[in-house]
C-alpha cells in the first residue's frame, strides 16, 4: 500500500546521508498521505546502507502499524503530534545535523543574519525550552512534539513560514509541504546554522560585544517574499 | 546564438558546485559578449544537476531576453549594473559561498592578511553598507549593483585590482576578464575568507586585542605585482 | 589461527580511514578471543592502503607474539592493560581523531551536552591526568593503560557505560563488546567531540561565562536507557 | 635526465592535491639528486590536473635550467637556499595549506601540544620574523630562504628534528630526507596546525587565560625518540 509515497519517503531518507546530515542511523523522514491520513516513516535503528524501499513503515495517527515488518522510528510520536497540529504539513525530517544540533545544545535560537536564511525561513529559528522531568519521564517522544508546538504558539511564529525548530539539548526537526521539501529545508537549515555560528563569533571578535544584530526586517521581507507567496518572482513559475 | 560563450558560461556555472561554492541552486555566472554587448547568464532557480547548455539565457543591457526559453537569474539586474560601470569586465559570479557570506553577514571587510590574498586581491575586499529601505523596496537587484559601485568609488578601490565585493547581509560578487577568471577569483575568495576568519580569531586569542593588523604594504605590492601587470614574472608567460 | 577474528579486526581497522578518523598510519583496533584470551591487533606503522588480512598479529596477555610475521602495534601494552582490567571488553580502538584529540590536548573532559552524547555515553567522557615522569620513562604504553584505569576508578565511572577516555596530551581510546562496536563508539566520540567544541564556544560567546552547563540528568537517563539495558526500546529488538 | 627523480617529484607533487593541501596551482615539491647536486622541481603556475611527468624542471644550484621546457617554480631560489644550508635535505615542499597558513598569517609559532606533534616535530614549529622592506624589494625568494635559516639559527632549532617552518604572512615550507618524506611532513603539519588552533581556543574558553601550555618535555622526548634515532622502536624496522 501507498507504494508511491513509500518510494518518496525512501528517496528522501537516502538524501540525508548524501548531503552529510547523518552519522550512523541517526535521523528519519516521514510523509503523510493526504487521502488516508496515514504516515509513512523510516524504521527504527536501521543502517542507511542496508535500508530498502520495503522497510518503510505505514502507521496511523494513533501510531498503530498498518503496514510493514519493522518497528517504526522511535520518534514517530513526535512526527504524529506535528502532523496533527499542522494540517498542511506533508513531510517531516529529524536529524542530528552538526551545526543545528550545536545551537540546540547551547539552547540558542538561530537568528536571521542574512539573505540565505531569509530565502527559506521568515525569521529566527526557535529553540524550545528544556523539557520538564514529567515530560521526559512520561510519553517522551509525544511530549517532544507538544513542546515544539508550544514554542511556536508562545512566540507567535507561523510554522509554515519558519519550517524548522531546535529541540533543546537534542537537535532539529524540519518540515515542508512534502518529504522532499522537508529535506530541502533540512539541508538549508544546516548551512544557515553553520554560517550563523561563524558570523556570531566573527562579529564578537570584531566588536567585543555579545550579540550580532539580526538582519534588517525590510531585507528579510524582500528575500522571503520574492520566493514565497503570491508576489514571488524567483525561479521558473510560468503563470501568476 | 553566442554558442561558444554559452558553452563557457555553462562550464563556469558547473565549476561552482564542483569547488564546493554552491548549495542547492544558489549562485550564478554570467559573461559578456564583446561584439554585441549581450550577456549570457544562468537561468533562475534551476538545479545544477539538471542544468543543460541550452538553458543559458541571453539578455541585452536592458535585461530583455534575446535568446532562451527560461527566465534569467533574478540577479541579472545586478550583473548588468556592474557590466555597465566596469567596461573591461568579461564575467561575473555570484555565490553564497560559506566564509565569504559569513563576512558579509557580519558586515566586515576581509583584510589582506597574507600572500595568498595578495596574489589575487590588491588590498582589503570591501563589504558594502546596508541597503536603505528605499533601495530594498525599489529595484532591489539593480540597486544592489549600485551599492557595489558606490562602495568602490567611496573607498577609492580599483575594481580590476580587487575583483570582489561582499554585499552586506547577503554574500559575495566576484568578477574577472572572463567567466572562468571570475570563477577562479570566487574560489580564491572563499579560501582567503576562511583563512582570514581563523587568523582573526587566533590572533585575538593570542593577543587579547581586537584586531589582527593587515600585512605589510611592501609584501602586498610584491605578491600582487609579481603576478599582475607589466612586470609580472610568475607562471609560463613566453614574452614580455 | 583465529581467522574469523582476524577478519573482523582487519575490517574494523579499515573502517577508521573510511570514517575520516585516521591520518597516515595513526590508530589501531584490537579484539579479544573469548576462548583463548588471545588478542588480535594491527601491526605497527603499516599504511592502511597496503595492509592485508594476514598482517594482523596475535599476541597473548603478556604481549608475546603467538602468530604473525610483523611487530604488533606499539600501543599493544595499553590494550592489554584494559583487557585485563575490564573482563567484558571485546574490542578496543585507538585513534588520533581530530576533535577528541583536541580535547585531550587541552586536558579537558567532554561534557554531556545533548542527546547525541547520551545515546552512547552515560555521562562526561573523562580526560586522564598528565602522566608522571616515572610513568613516561618506564613502561610507557603499559602505564598509559594504568592511568586510564585509575581515571575511571577515581571518578567512579563505569567503563561499560562510558566506553571512551581521552589520554592527556595524546588522544582517545574507545572500546566495546566487539571490535565493530568499539569502532562505532569511536565514530560517535569524534562527532560528539566536534559538537561539544562548537557548543562550548557558542555558549560562551552568547553568555560571556566560562562554562556551558551539562544537560539535564533526566534527559541523559532517558536517552541512554532507551537504547541500553533491559528496558531499551530503540531499534528492531524482537523479544524482551 | 634524472628520470627516476623526476618521477618521484611528479608523484610527490600529485600527492598535495590528493591530501587537500593545494588550491589551484599553489604549492610545489622539489628533490635533490645526491650525485649531481641538481634539483628537480615543479614548473611555475601549471595546473595539477594538466601537469605531466615531463613538465618537471631540472636546475642547478645557481638556478640555471639544466633540463625542461618550462620555467621552474618562482619559489626555486627559496628551495636552493635551504638545500645549500642543510646538506642532508633530500626534498622540500611549499604549500599554502589552510591551518599552517593561518598560523603564518597570525605570525604565530605552532606549539607542541600533544603526541601527534611530538611524533614528527621535536618542539614548536617556528614562525619567521616579518621580512624587511629591503628583503622584499631585493631577491625576494632567495631572501625568504635566508630568513628561514636565520630563524632556526637564532632559536637554536635543529632543522632535521623540526622539519618545517612558517614564513610570516605567507605559509609553510616543509622538508625531509626525500620528496616523499617532505610531503608526509607537510600532511602532518597541516593536521597538527588544525588541532593546535582548536586546542588553543578551547583552552582559552575553558580557562580564560591567553595561553595553553606546551606539553611536558618528557612526553615530547618519549614520542619523538620512540620514532626517531638509534633507540626508536615504532614500526617494522628489522634490525637495530
Amino acid at each position: 500500500m501507498l507504494e508511491k509515497l513509500k518510494e518518496e519517503v525512501y528517496q528522501a531518507n537516502m538524501m540525508l546521508p548524501k548531503h552529510g546530515l547523518i552519522t550512523l542511523t541517526w535521523g528519519n523522514v516521514s510523509a503523510r498521505d493526504k487521502e488516508t491520513g496515514y504516515i509513512v516513516i523510516k524504521p527504527s535503528g536501521v543502517e542507511y546502507t542496508n535500508m530498502k524501499l520495503e522497510d518503510m513503515v505505514v502507521v496511523d495517527l494513533e501510531g498503530n502499524v498498518i503496514d510493514g515488518a519493522l518497528n517504526p522510528s522511535s520518534d514517530t510520536p513526535t512526527h504524529i503530534e506535528l502532523y496533527q497540529a499542522y494540517p498542511d504539513l506533508g513531510g517531516i525530517v529529524h536529524t542530528h545535523s552538526r551545526f543545528a544540533t550545536i545551537f540546540a545544545q547551547a539552547g540558542a535560537s538561530i537568528p536571521a543574519l542574512g539573505t540565505t536564511h531569509a530565502d527559506y525561513f521568515y525569521g529566527s529559528i526557535p529553540c524550545t525550552r528544556k523539557m520538564t522531568k514529567r515530560e521526559i519521564k512520561g510519553s517522551y517522544e509525544k511530549e517532544t512534539g507538544s513542546v515544539i508546538i508550544d514554542t511556536f504558539e508562545e512566540h507567535n511564529i507561523n510554522p509554515y513560514q519558519v519550517p524548522s525548530v531546535l529541540v533543546h539539548s537534542h537537535g532539529p526537526f524540519t518540515w515542508g509541504s512534502s518529504a522532499m521539501k522537508a529535506v530541502e529545508n533540512a539541508i538549508v537549515l544546516e548551512e544557515v546554522a553553520q554560517m550563523a555560528w561563524h558570523t556570531l563569533l566573527l562579529y564578537q571578535s570584531n566588536h567585543m560585544t555579545t550579540t550580532c544584530p539580526s538582519m534588517q526586517q525590510d531585507l528579510l521581507d524582500k528575500h522571503y517574499l520574492r520566493k514565497h507567496g503570491p508576489n514571488s518572482y524567483y525561479g521558473q513559475k510560468r503563470s501568476e
